[in-house]
């Protein structure tokens, strides 16, 4: 066996940090994982269940002779984090994040890694709605997307370790230009996101005026609004880190919105089946 | 074994009246029941599946001598199959339907039918994506709600007997006013329909511009978008008969929808995350 990589250090070590490790660690490419983390009694969870070798509460003193670094914590979190770590990286180290938006964090975090150091953007499709080491598993990433967004002031070498680490945890690794993602992902994801929270949101504040509305609400509803019961801190970063994209989707989708509510009012039948036979032949072509 | 109903007649005879049909014959409290339908192959396999006993593609034969019509068939044809079998309809006999939408049908149907016959306005929830008698299944109804919307002119023995059936099935029955009935689903079922055929038109549509945005979509999206597959022509009728509702229930979504996009544009972190609490609270609260 032999390692592609010797010191990994991850910061954040919950779902996206943790698995990474382990997915690493079970494809036998890397020989020592530290941990960092603010949540001591997470990071010693993690050490105790093998995910991470050694353990750090300290950003610079964790980042100390790596080789590579995974930075896995909330979007708007990963500037402040490679600010504080750059001037303890080694020559030639790799910082890497796992952040779902990217133009900002690429663009900022680029400026922030000191000559002979590298950043390559990330982004593996994947997670769970639960959080936490413990919950991290070795398979998550396996036969799901990882994005990676570097520019031309990417090193190339930098980027093929990369996704080379990513192809070992079984993920299927694509690249491409960051504003590219954070439009896409503005449609897929987040703007899925934020039309789940303002349906709820709607929903609830006219059931809070006394008809008991939610007691009715069949499988249908609990499936179609299950994402709004995701963390709001994390989507406060991401609806702040990628605004103009997500903006913008949202102007798309109040339009589309605005087509159907014209037909209801016209009371045009066939207006209707069109628009609804679109969206689902959009639906139906998801493979 | 004794039966509450001799003879019930189902006017389509898919899932939802198929799926009447099973429960109340595994119940053993009808006698015969008759299957009415346009699609006589559909017809003819709900006979050999024996979950009617006769069959007839003519509505006005098929309601002789039922001392129970129930009628599942799209909503906007509800009552046009009323005024079709009005005359034919025995002394005493009661009509029942299980749409979706119920003001509209119940003032409707109401005003057709004969003296000395009764009609009970009643929408079961419950369903599934497949349709047609073969998807249909006894236990569709069991630990489900089934809402009966009687008026102040409804027979008391003609909704007592009704309610009775329902509860064979293993539904949980309520009654409440048609109109209550029509805002609470225009909430919690017809405008989720509207939101998700509108987010799959407009992210679809921007996919159509060249981004290939679809492909990228991962297991959420699918999940919250699914219920854009549903029958444009059943959902037609739908925002038809339920329009005066349903402008309401977009539009107060379409309120809360503007206050979260004020809130990224002004960057308003605090704001955010006031929202995505407040949304996350009502959900979480669903039993």
């Amino acid at each position: 066996m032999s390692f592609i990589v010797e010191r990994l250090t991850i910061i954040g070590v919950g779902l996206i940090g943790g698995s990474f490790a382990r997915a690493l660690r079970q494809a036998g490419v890397v020989k020592t994982i530290i941990g960092v983390d603010r949540d001591i009694s997470n990071l010693k969870q993690a050490q105790s269940l093998g995910i991470v070798d050694e353990i750090s509460e300290n950003p610079c003193e964790g980042v100390r002779d790596a080789d590579v670094v995974f930075i896995s914590v909330p979007v708007c979190s990963i500037p402040a984090v490679v600010q504080q770590i750059a001037a303890s990286l080694g020559p030639g180290c790799i910082v890497t994040d796992g952040g779902s938006v990217k133009a900002g964090i690429v663009s900022c975090c680029e400026r922030l890694i000191p000559e002979g150091r590298h950043f390559v953007g990330g982004h593996p499709i994947a997670g769970t709605e639960y959080s936490g080491a413990a919950a991290s598993f070795a398979t998550l990433y396996k036969n799901k997307r990882c994005i990676l967004t570097p520019t031309t002031d990417t090193d190339p070498t930098a980027l093929a370790l990369i996704s080379h680490l990513w192809q070992s945890t079984g993920a299927d690794v694509c690249s491409m230009d960051a504003q590219r993602h954070d439009r896409i992902f503005a449609e897929i994801s987040h703007l899925p996101h934020m039309v789940a929270y303002s349906l709820v949101h709607a929903v609830g504040t006219a059931d809070a005026e006394g008809e008991d509305i939610l007691s009715y609400s069949a499988g249908g509803f609990r499936d179609f609004t299950r994402i709004a019961s995701s963390d709001p801190a994390m989507w406060r970063d991401i609806a702040i880190m990628n605004h103009t994209a997500l903006l913008a989707s949202i102007d798309g989708f109040s339009s589309s919105l605005a087509v159907l509510r014209a037909s209801i009012e016209q009371g045009d039948g066939e207006g209707l089946v069109d628009f609804f036979t679109k969206a689902k032949c959009f639906r139906d072509g998801i493979k």
